[in-house]
């Protein structure tokens, strides 16, 4: 029996609608392109994303069409979060920092027909005017001053320009709430990006989600730093989960150095903050070197790669709470939360750093499994590792404009990641399945391996990768690339890692290379990796 | 363009499966029936509501069949929630407290199969056997030892002997998210009770919505003690809320006297409690005599009736900040809460305290308009008075088994109230639209002329109504309940609002009554108060 209440839709237009109604007034903060610090409200965001929105009809795009943005944290950058999205159109975030091959593939892949760029990325754009011919606008986010010039892209159009002429005043539609909003490609360490393609319903609900006191914990009261990049996952959320509860927004611009960080920080009265562990291992010994702390700070959302304990306390050492966090462009991103529970208040403080270091429980919406190579669930004992997999309204079931995609059947998204969970729901991302090292029937995490080598002090990097062996199926190899001077042998290798690894989880060899292969957002290329190595034994038999 | 995000429905059942996965340790206190405190946590509840749900599979229940309960708040009727809705049926909660007639008619136009019954509420089940005819069974929520016996109804059956047959494994199937999950009738004041379907969808949408930190600022390190009743609009969305995000559930059973509530408070460590201001008089006031004081209560969310400034300053002195709300059954309740926001730190306490007492900003999800007579918004001033119209995706739009409904029409629905609002979206009611008074094109409130009357040493109770006139429309009138042994005339009742409202205000005559009518609930009937004063003013005039 259908239950008699309002079909209203989740859309994205109406975050928007609610935060210029009843937090009109409350700040948006921006790092301009142009240099000063850019102020408005979310009232000023509604009038100008309807600006955009009419600029769009004028350009004629069409429902459903896709406009790529290549831009950092910003109010302009906002502006096309909503006046895109809440027009029926996708914002297409490209990743400014992937290969200048895989933008263009992805631009043609999308089928953008405009695109929206900071000054900063018109290099890139111009080493694509091919793939641009079509465009039926090249936009540049700056005012009339500050316009470059270019020869290869002679018919660019100045954002503020394009919007003066536009009314504020704008229906957003009311479409089904299936309707896609927005488009991300996974920038993947094997193949061609993937393009992820949300709904309305999937963007609102993510940030309902994330807003509870036990994730972000967002209120009117706080003042937002996404450091995370708005072409990342949409920012983690943060542009629709800020505007949802009226808090303040403070977008830093492209400068994410521990200087300017702090200095905004400071002058905004940042509550919470988000990003990787690059960006505060810069900030936090820079404030270390200049005697710095947080006058404000309170909470701070660490994902993209597995958070130190070494970091969540030097954070709680200046007043602020790590959340650490888990989720893939896939899972909007966020899944996993490790927020610990009333009943770990009695551990003891490295337990908590401990427990607070795995990547984190289930958030409410997101199911979960982890399953054993015979597809049944692992034990609940944090040490049995298995396959995890997710599924729930905000998690990816296929990827844009492609027919099959093998890491979704079944009804759940095969992550990717192998893990573990222990009898409290804390989930351990133990090692990608593709880098697992499964041998005699057990599985050797090359990430363990990889960050006990990466303490040796003679290792600038190391990489663990599986070899093909008669005998076990797979065994680890490490590669290491080592500092000037130094010397890293067989017999080091065997006096690291004895008693700290079952003896069956030490590397068969250690190969000793000049560098290491990465993808451009700088993860470690193993498949190459592999390669080298294989060619290394091959080296190594022939000259034995 | 349709995105390629995961048709995963939100589902009453996807709360209690996350509840029983990760918090399943988390407890649930309920003051039993049978007079001991019960405890068991997430887990159990889940494996019982297994065991009842295949109970009402052999008791022949189908798919959208209505059940019926008459119940306090405790952990059985807690797993009637999630085994009823969870298993495609409509749970039913019934008002005990309604007139017999009323609850046989809501019991009749429900539909219901089957009745759950706390012992204490047969004989209400008692003098309507009749309409039990048909009935598949009547459960009697207790175990073997405290079943009651009864002439009437010879057939009762006991809920744990109903329990303990059947196997604590049950799928919970995957429905449409806008199949009905739950029934409330409202009391309403005048005409039949009608009922509000509830979606599975419109539950979950609602928990998610109260969950965030400006609203009920739940987590798992909260406990929370539903004082409103599961049969009040689900308790204010507490039972689906609390499982939600892990927090621990008091539940209060039939005892909510200050000094059981306070006792109850400081045993289990509550943090966060909601009812009716009623309750919370009687709370206050044992306090203040027993000289006693919180440990760990935090917030009240208060509604049902506005707020006295006062009753919030007694909150604030004990600790506790109130969170107001408004809301109504059809609404699943929540739709404003008077949180402050961060620019009101600096405004003076009294103001604190008048903003604090509005009934409140609309929480994301709710759209609102306030409409005056010629259907258009009126200004956003605290001062301009219409109606208050509400639409969003935990609204009704129809009410079960009734073809039109005047209240739901182009979209929005007609809450009856005629409200305020200022700046900054803080909304205030100012009445029930059938009991303004227009006069002279303003619009005069009667709860405000009532409360100053109220406030007067020789008035018990005191209700004002409007009466027909020639000239200006209408005009108020005051009926009063004097104290025993107190007068009050005319020139008492121009003495008592000269300098509080205007002029035009002050009601054109007072007359005393005995007693006032009210409803079940206890709200006063002014249809009935009106056909008083038009029978008083007929006798004058003749008398004259």
């Amino acid at each position: 029996m259908l239950a008699k209440m309002m079909n209203s839709p989740l859309l994205v237009s109406s975050i928007l609608r609610h935060a210029a109604a009843y937090h009109g007034d409350t700040e948006i903060v921006s790092c301009s392109v142009e240099g000063p610090i850019h102020r408005y409200n979310y009232a000023d965001l509604n009038r100008r994303s309807c600006k955009l929105a009419n600029a769009l009809c004028r350009l004629g795009l069409r429902f459903g069409d896709r406009v790529g943005t290549l831009a950092w944290n910003g109010h302009r950058h906002l502006e096309l979060y909503y006046g895109v999205s809440g027009s029926g159109l996708v914002c297409h975030t490209i990743n400014p920092r992937l290969f200048r091959e895989q933008i263009g593939y992805i631009i043609d892949h999308a089928g953008d027909s405009v695109i929206f760029s900071d000054p900063v990325f018109l290099p890139i754009l111009e080493t694509l005017v091919d793939r641009l011919a079509g465009m039926k606008a090249i936009v540049i986010m700056t005012d009339v001053a500050h316009m470059p010039a270019s020869e290869k892209l002679p018919n660019l159009v100045c954002y503020e320009t394009l919007l003066s002429a536009e009314s504020d005043d704008f229906d957003w539609p009311v479409v089904d709430e299936n309707t896609a909003c927005g488009l991300c490609y996974t920038s993947g360490t094997t193949g061609d990006p993937k393009g992820v393609l949300y709904s309305h319903r999937s963007a609102v609900l993510h940030a309902m989600a994330v807003v509870v006191p036990d994730v972000y914990g967002l209120s009117a009261a706080d003042s937002v730093l996404p450091v995370v990049p708005m072409f990342h996952v949409n920012a983690w959320g943060l542009p629709f989960a800020a505007p949802m509860v009226g808090a303040k927004l403070v977008m830093p611009g492209p400068n994410l150095d521990g200087a300017s960080l702090h200095a905004l920080f400071e002058s905004e009265g940042v509550t919470l903050t988000a990003g990787v562990p690059t960006v505060w291992l810069g900030l936090l010994d820079w404030m270390d070197s200049q005697r710095k702390c947080f006058s404000t700070l309170k909470r701070v959302a660490i994902g993209g790669s597995a958070v130190p304990p070494v970091m969540i306390q030097r954070f709680q050492d200046l007043g602020a709470t790590v959340r650490h966090a888990w989720g893939m462009t896939e899972t909007s991103p966020v899944g996993l939360v490790a927020t610990l529970l009333p009943k770990h208040a009695s551990l003891a403080h490295e337990q908590k750093l401990a427990l607070a270091s795995k990547q984190g429980r289930p958030i409410f919406g997101v199911e979960l499994r982890i399953d054993g190579d015979d597809g049944r669930p692992v034990a609940c004992d944090g040490k049995a590792f298995g396959a995890l997999r997710v599924r729930g309204p905000w998690v990816a079931d296929g990827y844009y404009n492609v027919a099959e995609s093998p890491a979704h059947s079944a009804g759940w998204f095969e992550t990717g990641d192998v893990a573990t969970m222990d009898e409290d729901g804390f989930v351990r991302i133990v090692d990608r399945s593709k880098d697992v090292v499964k041998s005699g029937g057990e599985w050797i995490s090359s990430i363990e391996l990889e960050n006990i080598a990466q303490a040796h002090p003679a290792i600038r990097e190391a990489a663990v990768v599986a070899v093909p062996d008669a005998r076990w199926g797979e065994r680890p190899v490490l590669v290491v690339v080592l500092k000037p001077g130094q010397g890293f042998d067989h017999q080091d290798m065997l006096d690291l890692y004895a008693g700290k690894v079952a003896r069956w989880s030490v590397p068969d060899a250690v190969i000793s290379v000049d560098e290491l292969p990465h993808t451009a957002t700088g993860k470690l290329r193993k498949v190459e990796i592999r390669r080298i190595v294989l060619g290394e034994y091959a080296r190594r038999a022939r000259v034995t």
